[in-house]
């Protein structure tokens, strides 16, 4: 079974990636992960590798080899990701690393695409069949021309290949200056939380159902694009109020501290019955539940960081 | 003015990129031009590398240090370069090279598209602002990927950069199974030429024109893409009656004996308002001149490998 059922997942230290190592071994996958830098993700065969370096896809290929990917690798440095010219090694880095993929015989792939490759000013919920795209920066810019590459690839060379669009994600070891993170740290420091007016709606997603939506999404046999979200929207304010009322502390929530809001833009929701139709999932979090589950495990990294 | 304009020339070798040598030269620059197989291109430093080997981006930037780019490498084998999987490489170098150039302070940058990234059910004259763009080929989807990336970056990073969309070339150097050449050594053999019926209409340009508006356009502050071709349609059925007229063998052209033509598409024809507008070049052979040179060119070729 092992054997025949070998993934290789990249970015495997990163936020996303080590909330896919459970969901990949309850899927009976062997899983070589990868980063960068070591990191203690579970039960996985380590390799340290830079698929940035000169090689470095070959190598880590030969070192795998594969039957199955899970490609989550590419900059993501909070506040500058948007414009980060390592989008476009990112961008060919994938392309090389799904050419030698396929090209070693590998099966199935899922790689992970943003719900930034949808036209934000169009209305949601956001379908895989009939929003129009419209990347608006060099990030999604760079995820929407790969995905339109291996689309085309995939089919002619008898690779599977599905593109994740992912949504909003929260949750364990997300960096700490975003929405969720920050605002539990500051409750939790008994600081005032300052936040934006909070009329802005997204799809929030706990990442361990990320996890577990992407290695379903990897068993099934969708090709192309599917979402991956709750189908649900929610505005900044309900979250922030919900993580107020979850910790006690509602009073420190300061909205509008972070100066007036943008006129919001339509809400940015998936469309979901792709990814619960076609992949069979739908064991996603309720919100509150995801956010207590957060409150938790940063008040317990919060304990740790100060012990 | 060597050292301030030195620009690097990639597919040096290639059958566009022997005729952008002389008019890069013309324009005042030092050109460094590479392939992977060692050339005689004219009076060039030259560098033999292969982008799509680890590490040959960065070791030919080195040597060379560009301060222009005009990058016209890719796959090109007649017949199977529009679903070979190495488009994936060259997009993926062409990505990394574009990084790497404007890190290193590359200044203005002319890359190679195509025709067929336009959208060829509709009507032409194609337009850059206004034709969609629908790729058909993995090869087409590959080139716009790029442009998409390149036109979100460039504007960010200080690079100028423009993408030229390249019609359909004819001229010395053309591989040999193309309607031209094909047509051309057909009857110099006094053989029958077999060739479709002969509808369909295509932007027929001149190679060495070609090499000549992609310096125009190097030269020029043109951003995004441009189109490079003639402004004009001709049949398939056109280019071959002048053929046979200026050989002298009208009768050995064997129109439908490729079989009965799918009906023709809408004709594949560039509107040339930027090209001759912005970047302000015209001076495109009209095509019974550029076939007259071209047949005198494969005569002189074919005699040679005969001798």
């Amino acid at each position: 079974m092992a054997d025949d059922r070998r993934v290789l997942l990249t970015g495997a230290s990163g936020f996303i990636g080590r909330h896919a190592v459970a969901p990949l071994l309850e899927c009976g996958y062997e899983v070589h992960a990868v980063a960068r830098q070591p990191a203690d993700v579970g039960d996985v065969v380590w390799h340290t590798a830079d698929l940035l370096s000169p090689g470095g896809v070959e190598s880590l290929l030969e070192r795998s080899h594969p039957t199955n990917l899970v490609h989550l690798a590419w900059c993501a440095e909070p506040g500058t990701y948007g414009s980060d010219p390592e989008n476009l090694d990112w961008a060919a880095a994938t392309l090389h690393l799904v050419r030698r993929f396929g090209e070693r015989g590998g099966g199935r792939a899922v790689l992970a695409g943003t719900c930034a490759e949808y036209d934000w000013s169009v209305g949601g919920p956001y379908s895989e069949a009939s929003t129009p795209v419209a990347p608006r920066t060099l990030y999604a810019t760079a995820k929407d021309a790969v995905r339109r590459v291996v689309e085309a690839f995939a089919p002619q060379s008898g690779l599977g290949a599905a593109w994740a669009r992912i949504f909003h994600v929260y949750g364990p070891f997300e960096p700490a200056t975003k929405l969720v993170p920050s605002t539990v740290l500051a409750l939790l420091r008994e600081k005032p939380a300052a936040l934006s007016a909070g009329g802005q709606v997204f799809d929030f997603v706990h990442v361990a159902d990320v996890g577990s939506a992407l290695a379903a999404v990897l068993d099934s046999a969708v090709e192309g694009s599917v979402n991956i979200g709750s189908g649900t929207g929610t505005s900044v304010r309900t979250v922030a109020t919900t993580i107020g009322e979850l910790m006690g502390r509602s009073e420190l929530l300061r909205f509008g501290a972070m100066g007036e809001d943008r006129p919001p833009s339509p809400p940015v929701v998936a469309d979901v019955r792709r990814l619960t139709e076609e992949v069979g999932w739908t064991t996603a979090r309720m919100l509150g539940e995801g956010l207590a589950e957060s409150v938790e495990w940063w008040r317990s990294a919060d304990v740790a960081a100060s012990a």
